[in-house]
């Protein structure tokens, strides 16, 4: 690899890791904002989403730039795409965040559902399995992008028995359906980050192994046990 | 363009218009499965989508393979990066008429709710979005991928209307909610076809462009106006 190369790789990285971070911020405020009922918290994640759009706009464009300038192969060029796809992934994350403080503003104003703590707990784990993909991105290491995928059966149950209680909330009365239909929108959001998380760790064993691993988690699943 | 480049540009182009028309296939029955309570219907989407899924891995791997042996630059390169994200479009397609079709069997049984014809209305445009954004594809054609972005809005208006409807089928009664969350779902992975039909037209004006108009589309309106 020439240094040149070298440099705009690191760019990129730095970049990836920096956007993340926005990302991150942006899912977890948006959970808070609807745990403490938080309308200006809520208004925060809705302000920051065209930086986070920004980012991403300058990323790809750096990246065309790069294959164009450079005309990588094989891996190099792997690890540019792996770039272009999470960034792809990111941006995705961003808009989800929005949907979610969105719906956090229909939940700030009666007829109140109960927000369990679980809610919080399930965004913690799809912005933690977020970070070990990212993780896995920087060290190139397939076996942590596998355990990531691992990571989301504990999701899919905070899915299920917070989709349970919204509907709980519906069938207590009329006046709670709005409410409950937010409170669903706003699991399924999270359920969505979370799988996005899953994407990027698909992408990383791509970029280490060269496979394309989509639609193979069995096989992935059966390594990592 | 050396002539091998044009015949494996050739065959992508076809398997892509393939993988869409299984997509297409998988989302109107999808949408019919609802309408006419036809869980038979539902299991065909479901049994369908491992094909959809190895076309998806076949394209990716031939894309790879072309950008190995080709090298192309500038707008062949651009080509194959199209078709990249275009067929991770197709692909979550796929998916999200597979959640229709598992959401269409909870609505075979009682509780009944009122399946309005403006869902299989919204699920035509959203197909119809579909493959007027792969005709621009195939004819790199801008303005055609801003008229299909324009055309977004009236899937909007179907999802508000829609949405309406299944809150209302939930508040008659609480032996509703169940049924009427499943309508909503449904209603927004329709939503969600017709966004990923949006982006595939937005990678169609990168194509021909060169430039990226994801989140511009204040301007692109404003274009196609």
């Amino acid at each position: 690899m020439t240094k040149h190369m070298l440099r705009d790789l690191e760019r990129l990285r730095d970049s990836v890791l920096k956007m993340a971070g926005f990302v991150e911020d942006a899912v977890h405020t948006a959970a808070r904002a609807v745990a403490t009922r938080d309308p200006d918290a809520a208004r925060a994640v809705l302000g920051g989403d065209a930086e986070i759009d920004e980012l991403e706009n300058l990323l790809q464009e750096d990246c065309l730039n790069i294959l164009a300038l450079h005309q990588p192969v094989a891996k190099d060029l792997r690890r540019i795409g792996t770039v272009m796809l999470i960034t792809t992934d990111l941006e995705r994350m961003g808009d989800l965040a929005v949907g979610i403080a969105e719906r956090a503003l229909e939940l700030a104003s009666p007829p109140l559902v109960t927000i369990p703590d679980r809610l919080d707990q399930m965004a913690a784990r799809a912005t933690h399995m977020m970070r070990l993909a990212l993780d896995a991105f920087v060290n190139e290491d397939a076996a942590a992008a596998r355990a990531v995928i691992g990571l989301d059966d504990e999701v899919d149950e905070d899915n299920d028995d917070l989709i349970r209680h919204a509907i709980g909330e519906m069938k207590q009365s009329p006046d709670r359906v709005e409410a409950g239909v937010a409170l669903f929108s706003i699991v399924r959001h999270i359920e969505r980050i979370a799988d996005h998380a899953t994407n990027i760790a698909e992408d990383v064993i791509f970029l280490v192994e060269g496979a394309i691993v989509r639609h193979r988690h069995d096989e992935i699943a059966a390594v990592a046990r």
